[in-house]
């Protein structure tokens, strides 16, 4: 997966907070994604981004572009993340998991762009000029517009989900076997009888219940064992508890 | 799509930053989930958080509670995220495609807890103790672990990218709740103090073990409700049990 995002760039247009810069930078780090690009970000917040603990490599690399134009001019597919609010759209509009697939093939073979706005605006029409599409990330009508470390590490997330999923190496745990499952319950049973829980009329329907909720358990082999040397140890003592006293 | 996280419960563990109470506070506002709980968080930052501008309906409502016990009790599925370092995991992990899956399943007839550890520690194993399982949302290996409120961000849209609000075929048993598990867990751990099981200066891990297995018995409120009486009678035999032969 390192490679992964090799070919994209996160590009945050005219970003105003220092935190937001360094919250960016982190989910890239996360996700694998090392190449930032910065348009006209406020001098200070860029200074004390850079400056915050932890920025690391990412931050230091990241490169500052006067324009929109001049950041994504080596990239072959250029995307905007909108929130869409009353503004017309005239580009395309994806889901973010429908857009995540396409950005996807792309960057098989070449560099993407992904346009992030300033926090209290977004992307201008300006901005918006220089996409191929834009993308959405699928938030409520009535709060719509996300923090920008936010939806930075969500999109970046939603590359990433879909790339190969490996199959985990199953930790294959084993059920226990029936010859396991009738020891606990007859041990649990037992403890019952001593303690009283079983009606001597209705033993044998008791026992019966007992046995169909211990399957119901889903023990594991290992669980099988540990719960059974419980139950004997109760038992042990529901026996001996008088004696001892004695 | 609003009420399709209505059931869902966020519980930050001992936050201390209001920003990122504040950062949950939103991605939860943007995917319409209003429900929000903390454990113990430092009483400065939910201060700060709650006063923040634009903070709203939702951190106002938003639930404290002294322990994790007390603030999933009412939940029938908890789930704990974490960033597996070093930590020896004693849970099943699942990727957070993976567990979204199971969530939202179990979202359409029941509460579901979703648990956020501490920012420099996460989740301590005796949170972790009160989990189901446990789900990681996939970053890399250099630098897994994620801002807490990217990672609440990202954890939700996961949940509600999938919802197709399919009409759940309805599960015939509900889950037990984590109250009655924790009576559970905890009359169990008694009866096998009682009966010398636990070595007295491994209490405090035995107790934990024993709460992680009930935990992966997968109980019925039905089977919960039955076997709580089992260990109760069992429970009451191991202190009277001498009292009555003398």
């Amino acid at each position: 997966m390192p490679a992964a995002l090799n070919n994209l760039r996160v590009v945050l247009v005219a970003p105003r907070n220092p935190l937001n810069i360094g919250a960016a930078a982190r989910a890239m780090s996360n996700f694998g994604c090392p190449h930032l690009r910065l348009v006209n970000p406020y001098k200070v917040a860029f200074r004390e981004a850079r400056s915050a603990v932890g920025a690391g490599r990412l931050l230091a690399a990241a490169k500052e572009y006067p324009s929109v134009r001049e950041a994504v001019a080596d990239c072959s597919l250029v995307v905007g993340t909108t929130a869409v609010r009353h503004r017309e759209l005239q580009h395309p509009l994806r889901r973010l998991e429908t857009g995540a697939r396409l950005i996807r093939k792309r960057l098989a073979s070449a560099r993407v762009a992904l346009l992030f706005g300033p926090e209290k605006t977004g992307l201008s029409n300006e901005d918006l000029s220089h996409c191929h599409w834009l993308m959405r990330i699928p938030t409520r009508q009535e709060h719509i517009s996300m923090n920008l470390g936010q939806a930075v590490a969500v999109c970046l997330y939603e590359l990433v989900r879909g790339a190969k999923v490996k199959p985990q190496p199953a930790r294959a745990q084993p059920a226990a076997l029936a010859a396991a499952l009738d020891r606990i319950s007859g041990s649990l049973f037992d403890a019952l009888e001593i303690s009283g829980y079983v009606n001597p009329k209705l033993a044998a329907s008791a026992e019966l219940k007992v046995r169909r909720m211990v399957r119901r358990f889903h023990l594991t082999e290992e669980d099988a064992e540990v719960f059974l040397g419980m139950l004997r140890q109760i038992l042990w003592k529901l026996h001996s508890g008088g004696d001892q006293k004695i």
